[in-house]
């Protein structure tokens, strides 16, 4: 075999499934990629589904603290969460730009292995194609995901309602500042790390401790402004989140300052924000405290009656800002 | 808004909403694109699903008898057929590259929604990125499937056995001839058209008519003769077929004798293969021809019990030849 990517490795005919074979076999490694169908086909508990699709076109490919492809993985399962689902199943599809290495698809695709192993998912059905050099930019990759809600789990965002208070669980920033350090070549005193991780076990945890959780959302592309806006319009409410309280570790802070971001707006890739009954918040955190990635979780701010839908920051000089989503691009290629 | 994509259109933040809520929400009308989520939930029936992804290259994005959209939604539709399932879900997961037109994401969204609903399946989750000018090629979409698969159906092409009629839905090359014609300039006497289409239907008929039908492919990428060479290697059989029998239409005929293609390896994506009990083919064919999808069905040869997983071509002058399936490219970017 090549050591490239070619045209015919998108072929559906010999070269393709001897990538297939030799690639992503092994990798993933169960029954479902040895039938050799088109499909893979399970039983599910009965019971509410969650579904979900994420295209990855991060760039770089590899970048402090992970890759596209535990990317992938984490990403998907985090929106899956979002839903108080367990993941149960992914699939994979690949855009290959002819001439990509393989011995770097290789690593991406082990990654991708590695994670949905981790996090006790299958990938288990998948698809490859490719693209003239030119026309497309090394690799994308969309994970679509499968999970089972549990009975009596009925998140939302339309539930959200003045009063609910609003729980981020960490710091915010690490991701988009990891993809952007290495993208323009800087290195900080401290190397900062994508936050990329799977968070549906600390999902679980939430669930179990707080009755009153009404909905999350993870704070990825646009960052945790986009989000609060975004439910802010769905839910037709306003927020008020307090600077103070919200965890930004120094390093992120010092970047940030360098970049000229704002840390509102960097996207995260292992961080939740729940809206949930006052009389939970408590239990909620505590419950976020005990699990390794929500150690640093905290209550930022209430959900408000506002017409208007605003988002307001209280500064830390006891001011207080309009909190918008940006109309424009911050960082492009974030995942 | 602006007429063509930019990349603020992929960020997350107002931009991108406005996209979701001028071009997706109002195509794909359906309470869980309403929702604003990012995912879908949903009860399914109880019973076992089936799970597929494809991702969609195809240039150019226009052809005759299609688009990259529906084609999107008929391949997808297919591949979950093939395990005779219903479609249920369908997820959609966008790429596109900064410049592209509006209008035309507009357009091919439409031919989406128009095929699923046409097809009874929703599309129910979503998401877009944007890559900078020279990073895609104007547009690439995944969709991945959700469907349910009837009670006491379980197709495998492990189940493939000796003696098995080989029986194809209908005439071969249509689609990647209607591809290359457009991407060439040339027009034939006749045009011709893609054959894309939603076979779950037909599939239906086909379960219904033929218990001992053992599994169903559809002959996409590669074409018949790289369908079969691979079910000939996954089942460990032989194939014979015979070339009198296979439908091919003279326009296609025509065009691949110009083109210099063989039928066999040129793509479809509204034909399916179908392996049988021979005592069920004659019901199948009955079966399949009053589908207005299969009226053209034809048995073209039978599973041999072969060592070295041949399959062999009965020429029209009475020779044999092997059918290998190609190690390169015939005709990149098909679908």
């Amino acid at each position: 075999m090549s050591d490239l990517i070619e045209m015919a490795h998108g072929a559906g005919g010999r070269t393709m499934a001897g990538l297939i074979e030799t690639v992503f076999r092994p990798a993933f490694d169960n029954r479902w990629i040895d039938a050799a169908e088109d499909h893979a086909a399970f039983q599910v508990p009965n019971g509410r589904l969650a579904f979900t699709t994420d295209t990855y076109v991060v760039s770089p490919l590899f970048f402090p603290g992970g890759d596209i492809g535990s990317l992938a993985v984490h990403g998907t399962i985090n929106d899956l969460a979002t839903a108080g689902a367990r993941p149960l199943y992914l699939s994979a599809g690949f855009v290959l730009e002819e001439g990509f290495p393989i011995e770097d698809l290789e690593r991406i695709v082990r990654s991708m292995a590695g994670a949905a192993k981790q996090a006790g998912v299958a990938i288990v059905t998948g698809d490859t194609k490719v693209v003239e050099r030119g026309k497309g930019d090394g690799l994308f990759v969309n994970t679509t995901g499968l999970g089972l809600v549990p009975d009596g789990v009925a998140l939302s965002v339309a539930k959200v309602r003045p009063g609910d208070v609003v729980v981020l669980s960490g710091p915010l920033g690490d991701h988009g500042v990891a993809i952007l350090s290495k993208r323009s070549g800087l290195s900080f005193e401290t190397e900062i790390q994508s936050d990329s991780a799977a968070l549906h076990d600390l999902v679980g945890r939430m669930i179990d401790a707080a009755p009153g959780l009404r909905a999350l959302r993870d704070p990825t592309r646009g960052g945790l402004a986009a989000v609060l806006n975004e439910i802010a319009q769905t839910a037709g409410v306003g927020m008020r989140i307090r600077e103070a309280d919200i965890p930004v570790s120094d390093a992120v802070k010092g970047a940030c300052e360098l970049l000229g971001l704002d840390p509102l707006n960097v996207a995260n890739e292992g961080k939740m924000v729940a809206f949930c009954d006052p009389a939970d918040a408590e239990p909620l955190l505590a419950a976020m405290r005990a699990d390794p990635l929500g150690r640093e979780a905290e209550a930022i701010g209430v959900v408000t009656d506002d017409a208007d839908h605003f988002v307001e920051l209280e500064t830390g000089f006891g001011g207080r800002r309009v909190v918008d989503w940006l109309a424009g691009e911050q960082l492009p290629r974030i995942c």
